[in-house]
C-alpha cells in the first residue's frame, strides 16, 4: 500500500472504532465543548490501533497536544500510526516491528514534549520518565496506568518510595478491569489465537496460566469454544474458585503434560519454562495473553532448541529433538501481537474511564502515589454504557433505601 | 417417628455432614487438642440442620458450652435439633414452624445463658442483645455474622453508633462469599426449587432479582438447567456484568411480564410487588433466596387473593382473579425452607471460618465495630480445602516473588 | 396419613401435573369428545406417579378401561396409586417397594384384565405377555413402548422373531427422546441425587456412563452444575462427541480411580464391576440412571462388602475394607426412586405421544413388528407444546419451498 | 509476494495443515502403498485452501491425476491454489475474487479432464455435467458431495429423475456433519466475524437463522461468548430444542427488530430480506453461514440503499436512509470467505472420508443415486481419530453383548 492508502485504511478502522464506542463518544462532545485540557500536553505509551487512537483524538477534541509512542513492540499498527499522525496536535512515534531500542527512543520523543500529563499500559513512560528524565517530573500534573501489569509496578515504585508523581489505577476502575480484563481479553485472546493457528479449540486441553480476570475471561473462553481446561494458579482461592467453576487445577509441571494449547495470563515470568518444555506433548502451542513477553522463557526454549521456523504466519516452531513446540507471535501478548486487540465496545469503557481521569487529573491537584478512580467517573461510564446499549434497570425506592441503612427489620 | 428414631435420624445426618466437611474436622481435632473455648459460653441463632449441628459440636469440643436458636422458622429440621439436645454442654432451643413469638423466645433462651461470644445468620440474635438484654453486652467478647443480610445490619449499626460489641464479619471471608454464597446458594436454591415444584428448568423465562454473589450463582445454575435467564439489578457495574454474561437485563415491571419462575436474591425488600404480580403470567411461580421473607411482599399478595390453596406440599397457589400466582415455602429462603440448605462441602469452608473465628475471638481482645476476618484464617480454610480436594497448586519461585515487587523490568 | 389424606395428597399431585401438562391436556379434550377408545381396555406397567396418572385418566377419558402396574419396584408414589385407583375405569395395582414376586404379580393382574392395547415402559408386560400369557397374545391390537431399554428389547425380540404384536416405538418419537431423555433425565437425574446427597456437584469429577441422549443430559447438567464431566462410552463417534463437547473420555478402569460421583445411563449391564470398585476413592457415590438396576453390579459390590449400612435417607454406604462405596437408592433409576420422576413438561410431550399412539392402535390395524410413531402424530406433538409455550415460529414461503425442492440454483 | 513467495506460503499452510490432519494421514500413506487411484482422473470444485489441498494431494498420493476448481468466488486461498498447481499430476484453476463467468469456466476446464470421479461442495460441478457435459456423463464412475446443501440439490434431482450418476453422500457420515457441520462452523464463523469486526460478542443479541447441525454450532459458540441468542426455525421440533437449550426463539420479523448480529446457516433463500432490513437496529451486522450466498438477499438491501460503502475490511455498509446495515463478505460464507474455513482438525475427518468414498467408487460398481457412506468407512474415520487424539474407550464384554441382544432380563 502507498501512503496515501495507508492513511485512509488507518482512518477507516478508527471511523469503524469510533462508531462502536459511544461513550467516549459522549465524552468527546463534552471535551470538544468545555475544552477541559487546553493548554496541556499528554504523552502517551500505548497499543497504537483504532481504539486507543479514538483516544487520542478525544483528548486532543479536549484542547490538548498528545503524543504517543507504542507499548510493544509488536502491537502497533502502522496504517493507524501514520492516520493519527496526520491529525492536528498529535504526533505518533510508533512503529510495528521495531527493535528494544527504537522502542524506548520513540518513548523518549513523547518525553521530548514534556507531557503535563502520561498515559501509560505498562508504565514504561513513567519508568523512563524515573529513570532517566527526572529532570520532567516536577512538571508532572499525573499519570494514567491502564493495565494490572503497570499497576504493579506502579505499587512497588510505591513501597519503595519512588514514585515522585500522582497515577491513577484506571486499570482498577470495575468499569475497566471486570469488562476489559475479562470479557476483552476472553474474546480477543482467542481471536488471535483462532485466526493464527486454523486448529480447533474443541476437544483440546486448554491450560490457561492464572486465574486473574484475564485468567478467568481466556479460560471462560475456551471451555466456550468446547475446551477441556485446565487451569494453573499460585493462590488458593482463586485455584479453588477454578475448580468449582469446573476446571481441573494442577501444578504446571502437571499440566505442562497434558496441555495441547497454553495461554498465559499471570504478569509473572517463568510461567513456562524449559522444565515444563521438556515435558510437553509434540505440537504443543504456547500463546502468551499477559502484558509483557517474560511468562514463556524464550531465551530457555531458543536454547533447547535444534530448529527454529516460521510454520505458519506469525508462528514458529522449536524443534528441541524429541518434540516440537510452537509459539504464537514471540510470546509477546496474543490478542494485539496476532489479533487487532480488545473489541471497540469493551476498550470504550476503558478509554472513557482514562479519558475522564485525565481530565480529573487537569482539575484537581493529586498527591504523588497511585489513586483510585473516583466512584462517580466508573459509575457514570457504567450508565453511559448501560444506555447506549438500550438498558433500563431498577431504582431503589425510598422505602427500600431506608430498609438497606436501617437495622431494626429482622425475622 | 418416635423421639428415638428422630434422634437415630438427627444422629445420620450429622455423620454423612461431618464426613463431608473435611477443613471444620481439621478444625475440630486441634480444638479438640487445645480447648481454646474452655470455660466460654458461645451462644447462636443459626439455621439448624446438619452441617450446622457440626460446626455446633466442633464448638463443644473446642471447650465451650453452646446453646442454639434458630434464624429462621422454617429452616429447622426437628430431628437434627433433638440429635443435638442430647449432646453434652450443647442446648437446642430451635423447632420447626413456630411463629415470630416462639422463635423470639428461643432467641431469649439462648441469651439467658450469658453467652461470651454469639453467632449469628441474619442478625436476630444481636439485635435483640442490644434492643432488650443490653444488660448482656458487657460481658460479650464478640460475635460473628454469617450472612450478607446480617453485615448490613451490622454496618448500619454501626454506622448509627448503636453496635456496642466487636463482630467479625465472616460472611466477607473469600472462602466464605466467594463459595458459600455462590455455589452454594447457586445448587440449593435450585434443589428446593426442583423437588419442590417438579417442573422443567429448560426452556423456561426464569427472573433473577439481583446479581450479587448469590444471585449469579442461581443465575449462572439456571442457565446450566436450561434456562433463558433474565437480571434485574440496581447498579449499573453489576447490570453490565450481567448483560455480558449472555443474560437479559432489564427492570422488573418488564421482567415480571416475561417470566415463567423468579428468584429473589437481593436482601432488600419489596422486590415483588402487587404492581408486578397484577402483570405476571398466569401460574408464574415465585421463590425467595434472600435471607429474610421480605423480598416477595406477602401481604400485599395476600391482599389481591380471592383465594389461596395448597397445591402441592410447600407450594401456594394464590388466585388474583385472572391469573393464579404459585410461592413455594411461603417466600422464605428456597434452599432451607424447602430444601436440606447448602451442600455440606460448601459450609465445611463457611463453618471452618467460623469455629476459627469464634477462636479468635476468644484469643483476642476485639474493639466494638465489624472486623474483617482474618487474612491468614481465610487463607488457612483455602489451602485445607484443596488439600482435602487432593489439588496442589504452584508456588512463587524466588525469582518470581523478586519480579512481582520490582518495578525495574519493562518490555 | 390416613386412607383418605393419602388419596387427597395423590389427587393434588396429579391436580399439579395436569396444570403443566398443556398438550396433552388437548389430547384428553378431543378424547373426551370423541370417545376413541370406548369399549377398548389398556394394560399399564408404567411408574405410578403423577404424571403417569395424567396419562391414565386421559386414557379413560377416551373411553378405556384401564388397569395399571408399576415398571420398576421403587418408583411407585403410593398416595397417587391410591388416587388412581378410586377413579371410575381405572385399576391400579402398583405399590412402593414390592418384591420381585409382587411386582410381577401385579403384571398379572393386568393382564387378566385383558387389555386391547398395552402400553409398557421397559417391555415387562409385554414380556410376561409372550412368556407366560400367550392365550392373551390373539386379542392384542398392539402395544406402546415407552423407553430406550424397552425398544431394544422389542428389536431382539422381532429379530428372533419371537415378537408376536404390533409394538409402537413411542420412545423413538423426536418430541419423546430428545426432550424426555436428554432434559428430562438430565434435570431429574440431578435432582435425584442433589436432594438425596446435599453435597456440592461443584468441583467434583463425576463420570457419565454412556453418551446417548440420557448421557447427554446428565453430563449437560453436571456442567451446568460446575462439575469436571468424565464420559466413557463403547461408540467411537460419541466418545468423539463427547470429547469435543469439552469432556474428558476414557475407559471406565481409567475412570473409575478419578470419579467423586457416578451415574450410569447406558442401558446395559456390568457398567460398574467388581474391578471398579477397588479402584474407586473412598467415599464415591454412585446412582444409576438406566432403566434396570443392572447397570452397577450390586451383588458384587454386596460380596465385597464387609458392613453395609444406612447413610442418609436412600443412601447405603458398602465399607469394602479400605474404602467406602455409597449407593443411592439401591441402583434403581435414580430420578424415580430418589426423587418425583421427569419434570411435567416433559412428560406432557412423552405422554401425549403416547396418548396418541393408542388411539393410532385402536383406529388402524398394524402388523406385528416394532412401528415408529407415525410423523404427523410426532409433529402434532411439538407445534402443540409451541404454541403452549406461546412461541411462534416461521413458515416456508412458496418460493423458499421450491428453491429447496429445486437443483438448479448454484454458485 | 512475489509468484516464488506466494508458492512458499501455500506450502508452508499446506505442511501445517497436514500436520493436523493425522487420520488424512494415515488413508495417504495407505494410497501411498496401494495406488487404489491408479489411471483414475478426479474432478474437484472445492473451496480451495490448505486442508483442501492436502486432500488434493491424498488423491494424487493414491495415483489419480487430479484437477480442482473453486466452489465459490471468495473462498479460494491463491496462495495454495498456486502451491498446488506446481504439484505433479495435479491442476487447479481456482482463483480468488473471480466473477461468475470465470467461476463456472474453470469448473469447465476441470471437466475438459474427463474425470472419472468427482468431489463437490455444493454440487456445481455434478449441475454442470448434467446440464451441459452430458456427454461426459457415461464415463463417471461415481461423485461424492461434500455440503448439506448439495445434498439438498442431489435428492431434488435423484427425485426428479435426473440424477445420471452415483454420487456418495459423504456431507452426510456421522464422522462428517456432527463435527464439521457443528464444532467445525461453530468455530470458524465466529473466527472469521471476529476477525473481520473486532467487535465484542459479549452482551450482543445473536440472532442464529436454522438449527441445524451448523446452526447449534454457530448458536452454542454464540452462547460461549456471551452473546444472548435468539434462532429462528421452520422446523417445530427443532424450535423446541433450541427454547429448551435455552435459547429465545421467535419469527425472523421479531428477531429482525432485537439482533445486533445476525448468522443465516439455513441453506435456503430469502431468510433476511426487505421486510428485515427495514425493521433492523442501526448498525446490525449480517453474515451468512451458509453455503451459497442467498440467504441474505444482497440485491434487495442493495436496492434499499441510497449508499454503500467499505467501512472496515471486508464488511460492506448499507444506508438504507434511516439505518445503517453492515455485510460482512458480501453475504457469502462468513467462515471461508472472511477466514480461514474450518479448523484442520475438524476437515482431517471430513476429507479422510471424502479420500476413502472416492476409493470406494473406484473399487465398487455403484448404481446411479445418492448413497450413503458406507458404516465401516464412518467408523474407521472415528477410530483413527480417537487413536489420534490419545483417548481409548471401552468395547463391550461377550456378557454385555449378548445382555443387549437379548430380552429375557427384566426387573
Amino acid at each position: 500500500m502507498t501512503e496515501k492508502e495507508l492513511i485512509e485504511s488507518g482512518n477507516m478502522k478508527m471511523e469503524w472504532a469510533r462508531n462502536h464506542m459511544p461513550v467516549l463518544a459522549i465524552v468527546r462532545e463534552k471535551f470538544e465543548e468545555e475544552k477541559p485540557l487546553k493548554g496541556l500536553k499528554v504523552g502517551m505509551a500505548l497499543h497504537v490501533e483504532a481504539k486507543t487512537a479514538v483516544l487520542v483524538e478525544t483528548l486532543a477534541a479536549g484542547g490538548a497536544k498528545v503524543s504517543i509512542a507504542g507499548c510493544n513492540p509488536l502491537s502497533t499498527q502502522d496504517d493507524v500510526a501514520m492516520a493519527l499522525d496526520t491529525r492536528e496536535n498529535i504526533h505518533c512515534f510508533a512503529k510495528y516491528g521495531i527493535g528494544s531500542k527504537e522502542y524506548y527512543e520513540a518513548i523518549d520523543r513523547v518525553l521530548d514534549l514534556k507531557p503535563d500529563i502520561t498515559i501509560d499500559d505498562g508504565a514504561d513512560l513513567i519508568f523512563k520518565l524515573h529513570k532517566e528524565r527526572t529532570d520532567l517530573l516536577p512538571n508532572i500534573l499525573g499519570g494514567c496506568e491502564e493495565t494490572t501489569t503497570g499497576i504493579h509496578r506502579l505499587h512497588a515504585m510505591e513501597k519503595e518510595g519512588a514514585l515522585k508523581m500522582p497515577v491513577i489505577a484506571v486499570n482498577d476502575a470495575k468499569t475497566k478491569y471486570l469488562f476489559d480484563n475479562r470479557y476483552g481479553t476472553g474474546q480477543s485472546a482467542w481471536d488471535g489465537i483462532n485466526r493464527t493457528t486454523n486448529l480447533l479449540v474443541a476437544g483440546k486441553n486448554v491450560v490457561v496460566a492464572g486465574y486473574g480476570w484475564c485468567g478467568r475471561g481466556v479460560a471462560m473462553r475456551a471451555e466456550g469454544l468446547g475446551a477441556s481446561v485446565i487451569v494453573t494458579e499460585i493462590d488458593p482461592i482463586r485455584a479453588l474458585e477454578a475448580r468449582m467453576d469446573g476446571y481441573r487445577v494442577m501444578k504446571m509441571e502437571e499440566a505442562a503434560k497434558l496441555g495441547d494449547l497454553f495461554v498465559t495470563t499471570t504478569g509473572n515470568r517463568d510461567i513456562l519454562t524449559a522444565e515444563h518444555f521438556q515435558v510437553m506433548q509434540d505440537g504443543a502451542i504456547l500463546a502468551n495473553s499477559g502484558h509483557f513477553n517474560v511468562e514463556i522463557d524464550m531465551d530457555a526454549l531458543a536454547s533447547l532448541s535444534k530448529s527454529v521456523k516460521t510454520v505458519r504466519n506469525n508462528i514458529k516452531e522449536y524443534d528441541i529433538g524429541n518434540r516440537r513446540i510452537n509459539v504464537i507471535a514471540e510470546g509477546r501478548l496474543v490478542n494485539l501481537a496476532a489479533g487487532d486487540g480488545h473489541p471497540a465496545e469493551v476498550m470504550d469503557m476503558s478509554f472513557a474511564n482514562q479519558a475522564l481521569c485525565v481530565r480529573h487529573i487537569a482539575e484537581n491537584k493529586l498527591l504523588n502515589g497511585v489513586h483510585k478512580v473516583p466512584e462517580e467517573l466508573d459509575m457514570f461510564v457504567a450508565k453511559m454504557k448501560l444506555k447506549s446499549m438500550g438498558i433500563s434497570i431498577d431504582e431503589l425506592t425510598s422505602t427500600q433505601e431506608c430498609y438497606m441503612s436501617g437495622w431494626e427489620c429482622g425475622t
